[in-house]
C-alpha cells in the first residue's frame, strides 16, 4: 500500500503550501504535526506518527504505526519521536530556529516530549497554524464536503419515515442514526476540544431545547445521563411541539453541518415567525457574505433582522443564549472562523461556514435552519440544499 | 437542581479520599481537576469547570456552565479559571505548595493557563493522581458497571437476530449499534488519548482481523475510510469465517468491555483450538488473579498456556501483534492497570479488568473471549457472564 496515492500528491502539495504560508505568518520555521485531524489533513490518512513541514525543504512523514507502507523517499519509519532529530540530521535538515507544535490540541505531556526534540528552537503555536491553514478549503476538499452534503441530504429525506407516533426524541434519533450509518456515516462526530462531546448529533423536542448544557453547542438539551448532558432527553414528542434535527454525517473525512425542523401538528404563530426569520437571515447572508467582508458583519446583519422582528429573547437560546450564529466546518465540526460580534476574521473565498440562526420558543421548542456553505466570489454556495420549511411528522 | 444529590454525597466523599491518598503518594498538596472523565468521577456529572481538592480542606466545585444549580456552600460559580485564586483567598484556602494538573489529558494551552493560577506552586502530574485514584472502584462504581454489564449482555443475546445472510460486517455492526442504543447506550465510547478513536466498537470478520491499524486496540481492521482506519471494512461475512463482536455499551457513566465470536458455517480446527485456549486462559486467571499478585504474572500465565499449545504466532494478532492482554476499564475503556510483561502494578481488590486473550487465525479471522472482571478476595468476579462458545450465525 502506498502511503500517499500518486493522484493525491498534488493535493497534498497544495495543503503543504497553505501550511507554509501560515508558518510564515506565525514566524515559525517548521511544524511537527501530531494531532489526528491535522495528520489527516497533511497526509490524507490517519496514522500514528508525525508530519514535519519546513518552509523550504521537502515535507517528511514519520510513521510509527501501521507497518507495511511501500518505501518512498519522504516516508521515514521511527519507533518513537525521539528518533526524529537523528533522522533529520541524516537527511540534511538543520535544527529549525523555531518549531510550531499543536499547543491547543495535544496534551501538555505530548508537547513537552516533542519540544525536547528541538531544544534550541523557540516554540510557536502550531494549532493556530493548522487551524488557519485549514480555514480556506481546496477544491478537492470542497468536493469531499459536497459529497458529504449529498449523503446528509439523502438521509434527511428519510427522516419522516423514521418517525412513528408515540416515539421519544431518543428513539427517533436512533432510527435516524441507523439511516446515517447505512448511508455511510463513519459513526463518530469529529470535534475539537473537550467541551464538544456528542454522539452522532442532536435531536431535541419541545422544552428540552431550553435546557442549558455545559457544552459549547448552539442548542442545549438535558441528554439522558449526567456524563453526557446534551441533546435528546428521552421524552415523548408531543402535539404542538417541534423536533429539531441536527445530526452529523461524517461520511468521509469531511463533515457538513445541517439542521432542519419537523413538528407534531400545528405550532404557534411565534414559532413560525421565528423560523421564517431564520430563513430570511440565511437568504440575506447568502448574498452579502462575499470575500473581504468582515465575519463580524454576518453576526451584525443577523442581529439586525432578529431585532427588527422583536425576536431577540428567543435567538440562539432562551433561558441560556450563546453569542455566535455559526462557525467554520470541515474535517472537524468546529473550525474557524467563529461567526460572532468579536470576530476579527475577514471572509475569504473557499472558506466553509455552517450558519445556524436558531430560536428557542418556550412551550414549542427549537426552530431555525442550518446550512453549510462555501464562500464564493458571488456569495455563498449551499452544500446542504434541502427544503427548509417545517414539515409535519 | 442540586449540583450533587444528597444521597450521592457519601460516594463523592469516598472518591475524594482516594484522590487525597494519591495526592500524598505524588507529594502534591492539591489538584485542580478539569478533564471530562475526572470531572464526572469527582462530581458525578459532567460540567464546564473545575474541581479543587486539597489534602485537608473541603473540596470546592468551580462551575462555569451550566447556570442554575441550587446554591451550596462548596459550589462556586466563576466566569473563567482566572477567578479561582481570588475565590480561594476569600474562602481561606492558602496557595498550595504544589499543584497537580492533568498533564496527560488536558492540552498544553490548558495546563499553562491553569498553572498560571498558582505561580509559586510546583507542578505535579494530576493525570497520574486521577488514573491511580480511579483504578480501584468503590462498590457504588462496581454496581454501575454491573448494570452496564447486564445491558451489554442483553444486547449480545440479540446479536444473532441482527444477522441476515449476505450482510457485510458493517451492516451487521449497524444493526447491533441500533440494539445497543435502544437498550440505553449513550452512543459514544469514552476512551483516553488520541490513539483510541472509535465509533461504538469493532466488528471484524475474516482476514480483516489481520489488517494492522495505527490505533492501540488489541485487534486492527482496515475500517472503511482512511480517517478512521479501524474495525469493519464493509466486506461480506463469508462461509468458514468468524465475526468478532467487540461492541461497547456505555449505558451509564461506566463501561464494560466484552467480546464474543460468531461464525458462518464450520471453521478450522486451529481456530477452535485457539478459541478454547482463550477460554482456558480466562478460567485460569479467574482463579489466580488474587489481590497482591503482580499484574505482569497474569500476562506470563497467559503466555505460558499459549506457548504450551503452540499458538504464539496467532496470539494478540498475527501480522501485527500487541504486547498486552487486557487493561483496566471503568469511566474510560482504557484505564489502569495495563496487563503486560512490563507492568509494575500489583493487583488490589476492586480493580476492574477487561481481559481479552485473542487470536488471529489467517483465512478464518479473530477468535477469543473478553470479559470485564472485578478483583475480589477469592478471585475474579465476572461482570459480563455470557456463553463463550462460538455460535453459528
Amino acid at each position: 500500500m502506498k502511503f500517499i496515492e500518486k493522484d493525491f500528491k498534488e493535493e497534498i502539495s497544495r495543503r503543504i503550501e497553505k501550511i507554509r504560508s501560515e508558518l510564515r505568518a506565525s514566524e515559525a520555521s517548521a511544524i511537527l504535526i501530531g494531532y489526528n485531524a491535522n495528520l489527516y489533513y497533511s497526509a490524507g490518512r490517519f496514522f500514528r506518527g508525525y508530519v514535519f513541514v519546513t518552509l523550504q525543504q521537502r515535507p517528511l512523514w514519520f510513521v510509527i504505526k501501521p507497518k507495511g507502507f511501500e518505501p518512498e523517499e519522504d516516508l521515514v519509519y521511527v519507533r518513537k519521536p525521539e528518533e526524529i532529530p537523528q533522522k533529520l540530521l541524516e537527511m540534511g535538515y538543520p535544527e529549525p530556529e523555531s518549531i510550531a507544535l499543536e499547543e491547543n490540541d495535544l496534551t501538555y505531556s505530548d508537547i513537552i516530549r516533542l519540544k525536547a526534540l528541538f531544544p534550541a528552537a523557540e516554540m510557536k503555536n502550531g494549532s493556530v497554524v493548522m487551524k488557519r491553514a485549514r480555514m480556506r478549503k481546496t477544491e478537492w476538499e470542497i468536493s469531499e464536503m459536497k459529497e458529504d452534503g449529498r449523503h446528509h441530504i439523502k438521509v434527511y429525506g428519510e427522516v419522516k419515515s423514521c418517525y412513528r407516533p408515540g416515539m421519544s426524541d431518543l428513539e427517533f434519533q436512533i432510527e435516524i442514526e441507523r439511516k446515517l450509518r447505512l448511508e455511510g456515516s463513519l459513526g463518530v462526530s469529529r470535534v475539537s476540544g473537550n467541551l464538544m462531546e456528542i454522539n452522532l448529533g442532536s435531536v431535541i423536542s419541545g422544552n428540552n431545547a431550553d435546557t442549558p448544557s455545559p457544552y459549547e453547542f448552539t442548542m442545549g438539551g438535558a441528554g439522558v445521563h449526567p456524563t453526557l448532558p446534551v441533546g435528546a432527553d428521552g421524552s415523548q414528542i408531543k402535539e404542538g411541539e417541534t423536533v429539531m434535527i441536527d445530526m452529523n454525517g461524517a461520511f468521509n473525512g469531511y463533515q457538513t453541518d445541517m439542521t432542519r425542523v419537523w413538528s407534531r401538528g400545528e405550532i404557534s404563530a411565534l414559532a413560525h415567525k421565528a423560523h421564517d426569520c431564520s430563513i430570511k437571515i440565511l437568504r440575506r447572508l447568502e448574498k452579502e457574505a462575499l470575500p473581504e467582508v468582515p465575519v463580524r458583519l454576518l453576526y451584525e446583519k443577523a442581529m439586525e433582522l432578529v431585532e427588527s422582528e422583536g425576536l431577540k429573547d428567543y435567538f440562539m437560546g432562551h433561558m441560556s443564549q450563546v453569542s455566535f450564529i455559526g462557525h467554520g466546518v470541515g474535517i472537524e465540526l468546529n473550525e474557524l472562523p467563529v461567526i460572532n460580534a468579536r470576530s476579527k476574521d475577514i471572509l475569504k473565498s473557499n472558506m466553509t461556514l455552517a450558519i445556524e440562526p436558531k430560536f428557542v420558543v418556550p412551550g414549542v421548542g427549537a426552530v431555525g435552519v442550518e446550512n453549510t456553505y462555501v464562500v464564493r466570489e458571488d456569495g455563498l454556495e449551499n452544500l446542504t440544499p434541502f427544503p427548509e420549511g417545517i414539515e409535519k411528522l
